[in-house]
């Protein structure tokens, strides 16, 4: 690496850093180039010869949520109560991932927020790094496999359009339960309410299920 | 009215109407008081005569979306199609709610979501105009309706518990359905999807019914 390229690795570093801190701290809302480069100590135009706009250093950010949460998912305990036990190993996965999303939502408000706040300037697909639409898909592949053990008879698609749907509902439940202006429910309560949809969703799915064959 | 009082009337109403036409177009994100000023022809700091704060403009938007989305439920003709017919008045009730939900989010999408994208930068209760809490109120109200006609014997704050739950699920998937960045489905797979979401938390509230008493 030549000495340019390696200060340019090292200012692109201390950026997200930056970034990363005044997320979680601030909210998306608030990020401002000027205190930005003020904390990675270079000038505000500098910041554009590492990045070619403040959206790609919130996707390096939101990237790096989107992989912590991943993290806090291999350690999460199991948290289902006793008497919850769906009895049914796909089903207590789909609920384990549920409130699992409700812990990190609430343990990091503010950069979980921002993975959903970020609005492109430029909305087309194309303003979207490949990267980062592939760790999005890692998501929801989470929500597509116990689904696809429920249903093994299920097409891709629609098994596909089932885990969006059950991804979307369950954060429409901690968005708007998280939201202060709105709700500002406890903790408690939002695992309450996704454990109830999730499970009266994938009763629903059951239920769907074709008949077994006459032998 | 004094011709002073007259005057800061005219203003206000010149400066919700410019604040409304430019989330309407722009999004919550662009709003600037410099554009809004311009467009109401007065100074920048003639805003702050009429309001505390851009917060208290962009409640009176929303609260005024909020009023345009119930005016859309009065006109809006019954969606359900013939074969997705639930045989229970008060679940077609709520499917054709959460239908008209997804269609007045497409039809006013900048609007809508600057009624979830808000945040108030003091985001304690008291920052929130009652009269902004009684109308959002009054949406839940709009689901918790039919859910009791369901579940009679429900108390009042379950009811509005998975009043909450339901509306945030059908937002939820709503919201990110029409995320450019995460999924950009076309409205008709947005109405099957909450469809089937409204009709499976129906089923699940059904379930849990007590068993009628024997005579």
């Amino acid at each position: 690496m030549t000495g340019v390229e390696e200060r340019r690795q090292k200012l692109r570093k201390a950026l997200i850093a930056a970034a990363e801190r005044a997320i979680s701290r601030r909210g998306l809302t608030h990020l401002r180039a000027r205190d930005l480069a003020k904390e990675a100590k270079c000038a505000v135009g500098a910041i554009y010869n590492v990045f070619p706009d403040l959206d790609a250093l919130i996707f390096e950010v939101n990237g790096r949520t989107l992989a912590r949460f991943e993290q806090f998912l291999e350690k999460a305990k199991d948290p289902i109560p006793r008497g919850r036990r769906a009895g049914n190993p796909a089903v207590e996965q789909l609920i384990h991932l549920a409130v699992t999303y409700v812990d990190f939502a609430v343990k990091n408000h503010m950069r979980w927020r921002a993975l959903f706040d970020h609005r492109v300037e430029d909305e087309g697909a194309e303003a979207i790094p490949d990267w980062y639409v592939a760790e999005q898909a890692r998501m929801f592949d989470l929500v597509e496999k116990p689904l696809r053990d429920l249903r093994p008879d299920m097409k891709d698609e629609a098994l596909n359009r089932f885990a969006k749907t059950m991804f979307s509902a369950v954060h429409g439940v901690v968005s708007l339960g998280l939201d202060t202006k709105l709700m500002a429910l406890p903790a408690n309560v939002l695992r309450d309410q996704v454990m109830m949809l999730v499970g009266a969703l994938a009763d629903g799915l059951l239920a769907g299920r074709p008949a077994p064959r006459p032998r």
